[in-house]
């Protein structure tokens, strides 16, 4: 499967490509061409140094990333994400959208902002063409934890999202990341819960001198 | 240390007096005296068939019990609660009052419905005299796990309140519990994103089969 991720060059971008690159053909995207190329090559790098064999991981525009993919990840700040995708929409057709994106902002600790219809995951689904499946997870998977390839990541992830297919999916793709355990979180409307999460660990994790916080459901 | 449950008869209720009772006097509190001695009874018993000594659980009036104990948890369903509390105010003066209380109504799934103050746990302060110190903890333990005196009880307890020194009494009382492990959570303004993780449990639990469904921070 072809996986375009949008801020590809971010951390949790470096994350999931290394990750998946094991299983899939991963294309690291960003506005800066250049910078999505050295990404690529640091990223394959890693993965030789500890010898791991992958499918390839390529770096490219936003454009031409997504354009041809089976699947794409927007794992980029809420900010400047509704301008993003609607430069983007043209090359949006029918592919697997995957939100991570979390609304919030600092005051003494961080708060969760959803836009008004509801949730980040709500409000790019307005943005983008019908045919666009958005599925909504990973927002609570710690960045860190996840470059880190010896690390089991032994967690949970909800999946949010109104076409069972493409949830199907991002089971499969969940499954295929370190001990991460899917679970169905319902329709895109749900969406609120699993975002609002990401500054509660956030601040759990100041509040109690923690770090690398993430959440399982047992 | 005498810890007052009002909803003592309840199933939460019967775990927290089962497992406190260990170190500490419980009173099982019901609007219905002969209902609470006759749950105090059957919880001593069990205790007794598991060989287990205690330091007393004894059942009484709601008045009653939480007039002389040092804590009062509050394990009542959210509708009625404020009725509940005007009723026992009287009788509430420097106290630990710790709420469990989740206002939440079922639709297709469940639904967070907070009072105007932005949880139960605030709505409840405001009605309690200001020398009550209000702590919110103990939502998202899921109750037959907490009856089930073998099970470890390896979940997050995630503790708000104003009143740190009341935290820090709430976090070892938590101690007390199996493995439950406490965290700070901030103040009582924060209890919204606890108590609105329960019907997210709940759902969850609904969507993927799955019972007894707890939350582990880690």
């Amino acid at each position: 499967m072809k996986i375009a991720i949008l801020g590809g060059t971010g951390s949790i971008g470096e994350g999931l490509a290394l990750r998946w690159s094991k299983k899939h053909e991963v294309v690291v995207c960003s506005r800066d061409e250049e910078k999505a190329l050295k990404a690529a090559e640091e990223y394959s790098g890693k993965l030789s140094d500890k010898g791991m064999v992958c499918c390839g991981i390529t770096g490219c525009s936003n454009e031409n990333g997504i354009r041809d993919a089976s699947v794409v990840v927007i794992s980029v700040p809420y900010d400047g994400v509704v301008q993003l995708l609607k430069g983007l929409k043209p090359f949006l057709k029918d592919q697997i959208v995957i939100s991570l994106v979390v609304p919030m902002k600092k005051n003494k600790l961080f708060e969760y902002t959803p836009p008004k219809q509801g949730s980040a995951a709500l409000e790019i689904r307005d943005i983008l063409p019908k045919s666009v499946k958005v599925v909504s997870a990973y927002h609570n998977v710690p960045a860190r934890k996840l470059c880190n390839l010896d690390d089991p990541l032994d967690y949970s992830v909800v999946i949010c999202g109104d076409d069972d297919d493409a949830k199907k999916t991002v089971k499969e793709l969940t499954r295929d990341i370190g001990n991460l355990s899917p679970l169905e979180g319902g329709t895109l409307a749900s969406s609120y819960m699993i975002e609002s999460l990401t500054p509660f660990l956030i601040n759990l994790a100041i509040l109690n001198k923690l770090s690398d916080l993430g959440v399982k459901f047992v």
